[in-house]
């Protein structure tokens, strides 16, 4: 096996095709990887200028003073083979190929191109991503050599703003548009990603072979998959084991159900698709929890990296509203998903009730209504919800809107989110604000938008827990 | 039936209880009144006041030196009856009754005050929503009584600005908050709404006679329902029938499938909850889309609103694309919903082919590969696909993240989305801005975020032409 820290921790990185054009992808490339605070040295590789972009350019790897540790592959597909050659002979450990045209053709010249590629990535044991990828980042040290506007146009600083930890989540895609859409939307729900990594037609390195690598490195705590193909059913096994173990979940989208799928993704990043039946029978049997949907794919990760440490106990389920047609729906919810919205036990109805108006209900959904949620506390309600001994998990119910409602329990959000050891999300009706969704996830609680995903994800937790 | 014009195009207000508090709900309420545009006359009525924010108070409606079309009561619950009364017989013809405490807990002293409630509408043939309700706005004449955070916090003009005609889709909704936050997240769907009106204990209207009286009024043309009770199923089934014979499609939610959301149906707006399982059916039976979730109810209306005209003449779907695996994923999604993704008819490939690069693909999903798809146009690449033979709709996928890539193609959006007689809808892989979800809506185009909803909103235009 390669050494991967050489391409995901690489102190020393050259573009091989860097352009001055940032209208152009090698040009959006070349900027992106530049424009953070990446610690390491960056060589533009070109022969058609002297600098690129205020950094000195060398006509061919082997001129850079030094060896780097990655190569980055930005050039026409027919230059690929003999690029990396130079790369290998010049002693560059890793590569990461963006180029496309090769075996997502099936029966083309790429494909043969592709078989010749993986020869020379074996010959020098070279640790590669691609091609047909859109690159990686690793957030922690700033290391982006990707055209994704997901990074290059991002809205938002790259990482939240109110995590302290640095990120501890990592997507890795085989397909680089969906990678990095998987970030964009995560990165717009708070969550704190520590590296997209796609790995496009797999000539080298496979999604599992990062996923091993990222277990031993011991940072990621959270997985997020978006598989075409599993190409070694031995490998996953072993590999999602190993993630089982060490109490570090999996979620994952694998496509391919529909033969239009299969044939996609045949002809797109040369992928033969298993029996999807089988694959997804294997995947959830070894701990993976199986996504449909990009946003709840999303929203799944936030209550997976939010609530690890607090798997719930069981599939009761408590739910707190000022709105009792809220309540109402989220309970039919939980019923698809199989939870159970048991009558909360005396003892915390007594406690509720005496903050209760008459109109209001303490069984379960817990209404305080819209007149009184206000005086009574979202945080507090969800609290005093959580507590009965017949509860395993809360899911608070609450208009989102605006921040400055809930500042003022800040409090009694971070004691609701952060101390305790039942798990606590929450469902919006109203759209929330950037500010919003951070001051919710600042207290370690994911705050979903997705009627369904609510209660969904906390059948995937108490499964994932079983 | 009760003249409903009187309530929902009230000439002139009285606001029973107003106050000129605004952090007070009366207050929020009186003010959100005043800031619009309403050409009608505003009367704000309490015993405590000379005058409130700027307008004469008066002690009781009876004072009011005109006979009002619409009483807002907003006073405690033990004060509306004898206050309706008084109403009635000083001539007012509707009111909005957004105070609660009345039949929502059932066997208490509200139960028997809403019977006396709606002893006095009947006495009187008003047109009343409420009580435990949020009221109404009608967008169209800026008439707004109404505290709900949506209105008055909204981020946006109350209406999309790209849309010339007014809006055309009602929401009627027994909860408050929830028909508040379809509105919300609607709004930022650029869906052009017409009214919001709650209706919640509906101690006098229904929801169906709403609905009914829309219908006859001719300027919805989708209503979207959320409903915790049919009360009245032959009514249910007359309404449900014309609106179908007019081509005005329903979507609806309808909660009670569990246990606790029957319980909590029945604490929250005192209603009696028929068989899920029979409703549905019935609902289903007369041409009712059910949904599920907040955001497949909006997603699904924005199917329906712009794509009322032009109905799928069957389920076989074309995807194109610049990724992959968004259409793999797609295709996959097009499965769960039974609808058939056909390899493109020979005409239409060669079409596209002349236009594909080599690693491209235009079988269906059609890819134009992220290297090119810029090049060909998104817009252009969906419209081949369409022009398909065997295709009855598309499914187009992009990275909606900035409105600049899509400006320069908004001739070809246009076409695609105006002109032609089958269906397009998109799907984004990155989040999209307000100022892009707004460019697809100005081209009548449909942008979802959700994976399933994409292919969900295209079967349920088929079975709704069905």
């Amino acid at each position: 096996m390669p050494d991967i820290s050489k391409l995901l921790s690489a102190k020393s990185v050259a573009v091989v095709g860097a352009s001055p054009d940032n209208k152009r992808l090698r040009g959006i490339l070349f900027e992106v990887l530049c424009r953070g605070d990446y610690a390491g040295r960056i060589y533009p590789v070109t022969p058609s200028h002297d600098e690129v972009m205020g950094h000195k350019a060398y006509k061919t790897v082997a001129d850079i003073p030094e060896t780097v540790d990655l190569a980055v592959l930005a050039i026409p597909a027919n230059a690929v083979v003999a690029e990396l050659e130079r790369c290998g002979a010049a002693g560059v450990k890793a590569a990461a190929i963006v180029t496309s045209g090769f075996a997502e053709q099936a029966g083309s010249e790429g494909e043969a191109m592709q078989r010749d590629l993986s020869a020379v990535i074996a010959k020098y044991d070279m640790a590669v991503t691609g091609p047909n990828s859109l690159g990686f980042v690793n957030f922690a040290e700033e290391l982006s050599p990707t055209f994704s506007p997901a990074i290059a146009r991002a809205s938002l600083p790259l990482l939240p703003e109110w995590h302290e930890e640095g990120g501890r989540v990592a997507v890795i895609a085989q397909s680089g548009a969906i990678g990095f859409g998987i970030y964009d939307r995560g990165r717009l729900r708070e969550i704190p990603f520590r590296y997209v990594i796609t790995t496009g037609n797999e000539a080298g390195l496979r999604a599992f072979d990062i996923v091993d690598y990222l277990l031993d490195d011991g940072e990621t705590e959270v997985f997020v998959l978006f598989l075409e193909d599993i190409r070694d059913g031995a490998q996953f096994r072993r590999v999602a084991a190993k993630a089982l173990a060490a109490g570090k979940p999996i979620l994952a989208v694998k496509i391919g159900r529909s033969e239009a799928a299969q044939e996609s993704a045949a002809s797109h990043t040369g992928a033969m698709v298993g029996s999807d039946r089988v694959n997804r029978a294997v995947m959830e049997a070894h701990g993976v929890t199986i996504c449909e949907d990009l946003d709840q794919l999303v929203d799944y990760t936030a209550a997976f990296y939010h609530n690890r440490t607090k798997l719930p106990r069981g599939r009761r389920i408590g739910i707190s509203a000022g709105t009792g047609g809220g309540g109402g729906w989220i309970a039919d919810q939980c019923d698809v998903f199989g939870l159970e919205v048991p009558v909360l036990d005396d003892a915390a109805r007594k406690v509720i009730d005496a903050v209760l108006p008459e109109y209001g209900s303490s069984r379960n959904p817990v209404d305080g209504t819209a007149q009184a949620i206000g005086d009574i506390g979202n945080a507090a309600l969800a609290h005093m919800t959580s507590q009965a001994e017949n509860i395993d998990a809360t899911i608070m119910i609450c208009s989102a809107r605006a921040a400055y409602r809930f500042e003022k329990e800040r409090d009694s959000f971070l004691h609701l989110g952060r101390d305790g050891d039942k798990p606590t999300v929450t469902w919006t009706y109203t759209w929330p604000t950037q500010e919003t969704i951070a001051f919710f996830a600042s207290a370690g609680i994911p705050l979903f938008t997705d009627t369904a995903n609510a209660a969904g994800a906390l059948a995937a937790l108490a499964t994932y827990r079983e």
